[in-house]
Order: C-alpha cells, then structure tokens, then sequence
C-alpha cells in the first residue's frame, strides 16, 4: 500500500441521500467477511476509543442487528444502533435500515445499499448508498461526525487487512 | 358513511418519495389490526381478482414477509413481494422495507413508514410514506399501475370494516 486509501462522501444539496466509496487492499470476498462476521466486525465498527457490543447479529435476508458502542474516555456514554436486515447476497451486496437511538424521536430511519466490487490488483471498492425519511435526517447524520467516526473505522479496517485476517 | 373515502397520493417532481394519505371509518385499533393480521389482511390488501397468499409474516420489530398475488383471470401470474420489519409500534407506527420481486434485477428496494393517526368520530388517517433508491424506482412503481391496486384493496377494507372485523 503506497498511499492511504480515501473515504469520499456525496451528498448532493436538496436530496435525501448520500454515497459513500472506499477502497480496500483485500479481495472481496475478505471484505464481505469483515462486514459479516461479528468477531471481525468488533475490531473494526466505530470510532477510536469506543467499546463496542454486539447485541444482536442475525446477518442474513430477513435477519436485524442492534450494535452498541460505548465511549471509554470516562464517560461512559452509550450510542446504540438497530436495524433490519433486507437482504445478503454474498459476497457483493447487502441492504438494511439504520436507525440511531439516540435522536430524541423514534422513527427516524435510514435504508442502507452497501455493495462490494472487484477491483485488479486484489483489492475492493466499497459503495454505501444511504436513503433518508428527509434532507433533514441526513444532513443531520453528517453533521453529527459521521465522517470522523467512519474514517477511523475503515482505518482499524486497513490495519485488520494488513495484518491478515 | 356518507361520502366514499379518497386516497391521496402526492409525488412531488424530481423527488425519490411519495406520500400516501387515506381515512377509514373506523378507529385506529382496528385499523392496525387489520395491517397486523394475516387472516384479515389476506381479505383486503391488493387488487381485485387477485388471490393473496401469505408464505411469511412475522410482524415484530426485526421480523420480516413474503406475500405472492396471484391473477385468477386466467394467466395464473404470480406476483411475489418481501420485506423487512424496522419497528412495529402499535397502534400507531409501522416502518418496513418493500422489494417488488417481478422486476428485471434484485436491489430495487424501498422503504415504507406507515403511521396511523386518530380522527374524530372514530375515524383513521392512515399515512404511508415511500421513500426510494431513485426516482427512477419511485416512478417506476407509480407507473405500473399501483393507485389502482391500492384503492381496489382500500374499498375492500372498507367493506371490511362495514361489515363489522
């Protein structure tokens, strides 16, 4: 790996939607693992300096999840996130909502495409299409430091792939 | 019930969302109730002429469905649609995915919230609101003749509801 790979984001105004692409340095099929099982997923998940904890995993069409990170800085705050699991279809799709707990109403969800495509050279290019009840909703999630928390995760991501999974 | 009941659907141009609105002479726990359950469901939801069957319904937070529409008319077609289940919050709240499985390639999905609001006189308004991968998507289930399929299956509700569920 020469020079780090980069996250790019488009959220394009007025819309209720953004994308999201990433490259990696590991065949497909690895990265669909590390976004499946929950022992890799748990290196990986979230920003720096949060413990995560997987409730529930039922990665499969027609399955749901509900994840839990928990701030180890002290203050021990608690961010949890829930969905419902469309589809897996192994190794280049999965679709599913995203709801974060923590918003002072329910209801507000979020449809997930997340899609794996080959690349030369071993490597992927991962695209994550997300869909909103509003502008509102999604301009919201980035505001709230999407960004930072999704780069630090693919960044334990690279060091994970580095090692060998 | 002196004036039949309209359905409202607004698309707004450009936009990958609809908004369905329909009231019900009847209240609200009924309403739910005949969303939630498969023998009443079964009597009402989909166009006329065409015999519902139900391979799958786990109505529950995380749980997921599968109903087949079958034409009586003669061709026999099959007409097949799934999801999964984000939240049921009954009386008032369903959020759910929605895939057509007739179309060319699979991934076509949407995302539906349906909230049910209490009237006067004991009346409903049911509110669905579609939100999609594209407007293409959107379009396109608008254009196969939806409205139609929607208010043959309300009318039955209603007659449903007349008769007394």
């Amino acid at each position: 790996m020469t020079t780090p790979n980069h996250t790019t984001i488009v959220a394009e105004k007025g819309k209720q939607e953004f994308f999201i692409t990433r490259e990696f340095d590991a065949p497909r099929e690895m990265v669909f693992k590390a976004f499946s099982e929950p022992d890799l997923l748990m290196q990986w998940l979230g920003p720096d300096n949060m413990e995560m904890e997987i409730e529930k995993f039922d990665n499969r069409s027609g399955g749901s999840y509900r994840f839990i990170h928990t701030d180890c800085n002290g203050s021990g705050m608690k961010f949890a996130f829930n969905g419902a699991i469309h589809e897996v279809a192994a190794p280049e799709r999965v679709i599913r909502t995203f709801e974060f707990e923590g918003l002072p109403e329910r209801g507000h969800v979020s449809l997930e495409f997340l899609t794996m495509e080959v690349l030369p050279g071993n490597r992927t290019l991962l695209k994550i299409q997300s869909v909103f009840k509003s502008v509102e909703d999604r301009d919201g999630l980035i505001n709230s430091g999407m960004e930072g928390g999704l780069n630090a995760g693919f960044r334990k991501l690279d060091a994970l792939f580095l090692k060998g999974i």
